[in-house]
């Protein structure tokens, strides 16, 4: 028992740094609507997003790579790009083969703070691709961080139901001796038989619905949809 | 509605500068165990607690006040400290009409933190005294803060149960729209009637168990029973 690798739970960026994550896959969350909009567009044959958090360096990294420029503020593309941060923006007829340039806030922010404190490996997660990130930490047999992105630091429940999810379902190959963790997975366990109708409950919800984006963020919390383990490698986010 | 004081709840010191608490109450809450030993030395009659957060200045200000040092590390009684940081070493027949100075990490932190940043008020929360707290809060009608002390920032379930406790006596009467907020309050409902085994299941609980401190942790998840309320003034905590 003693030799099953180690995983915890951050709930924000701001907790990152309490853990030493050099041998440690660190999934980065951010699910409304950063890294569901990943697995998508992935899924979808985009052959890479570059995150960027700035909308500067967003329209000269589009100019760079011919890429298509995205990022959204307040529900609204922001001007100067090119689309928004809806996953339904991104089906195959559209990105496949394309490069995709994709500002984030909060998810982008944690994405490069991973790379920074030295994590092994970078990897996105959200209930689209949950079984991917299951299979890979289950078959990787490393440390692992479940890493919410939050709300600008602030803690979020959506990102904390997708961790627990993933702890439902890969608990038993794992040393967990976390709070947070144990917390997730009782909240999953709680609401997953109505996550829809839950998340209507959440900050999230109330912030982004005013935009009419209630069919985005239902996919958000549907599982399996866009089944792809996105792999952060030197500034790209790639199909593993 | 819309006048109705704002409520939240933080889940790590680290977290508490996102916050503007200059009209805000904020309760500190450090269930294992120094907001409980607080509670109960007050209820039984000391004249006023010091929390400081080293064990030097610990014994200074004990030798300049004449007060009792306590401090524990690892669960023992730090040398050149008097006592340690158990609720049941301090019954009525001893700490009455004295004055304690007691080193604790977590909770001083986050108390210090809260003067610093401005609080309007700043008090100690524990399940011994949870009545007397959410009294207090309903009758100020003033924006709130929970904050949870944690245990070197990283989130603990015990801080966490207290603050949905709170929520669930007071919700009616503040506007929360907080997801720290509605997962404590979730948790809590989920656990109440199984607290002092549930709590087996926490890292604190592991953490001392080992020395022998069952009996403390589960009059750290009793409510009521020493159900006073200590108010923060010029760096004493007193009974208000």
């Amino acid at each position: 028992m003693s030799n099953k690798p180690v995983l915890h739970t951050i709930l924000s960026p701001k907790l990152l740094d309490l853990y030493t994550i050099t041998n440690s896959i660190v999934v980065v969350i951010d699910v409304f609507r950063a890294t569901s909009t990943i697995a998508t567009a992935l899924y979808n044959g985009a052959t890479k997003i570059i995150p960027v958090d700035a909308v500067d360096k967003c329209i000269e990294i589009g100019k760079k790579t011919g890429g298509i420029t995205a990022g959204e503020r307040d529900g609204k593309i922001i001007p100067g790009l090119d689309y928004g941060n809806s996953p339904a923006e991104y089906p195959r007829s559209f990105i496949e083969g394309k490069t995709l340039v994709l500002t984030t806030t909060n998810g982008t922010k944690l994405l490069h703070m991973a790379l920074q404190n030295g994590a092994s490996e970078i990897i996105t997660g959200s209930f689209p691709n949950l079984s991917a990130v299951c299979d890979h930490l289950v078959a990787q047999k490393k440390n692992v961080i479940l890493g919410c992105s939050a709300w600008k630091d602030r803690f979020n429940l959506e990102d904390c139901l997708f961790a627990g999810a993933v702890i439902e379902k890969i608990k038993a190959h794992f040393t967990i001796h976390c709070d947070s963790s144990l917390m997730a997975e009782n909240m999953y366990a709680l609401h997953k038989h109505e996550l829809k109708s839950f998340i209507r409950n959440t900050t999230h919800w109330h912030r982004l619905s005013q935009y009419g984006l209630e069919k985005d963020l239902e996919y958000c919390v549907s599982a399996d949809l866009a089944n792809i383990l996105p792999v952060f490698i030197n500034g790209d986010l790639v199909v593993q």
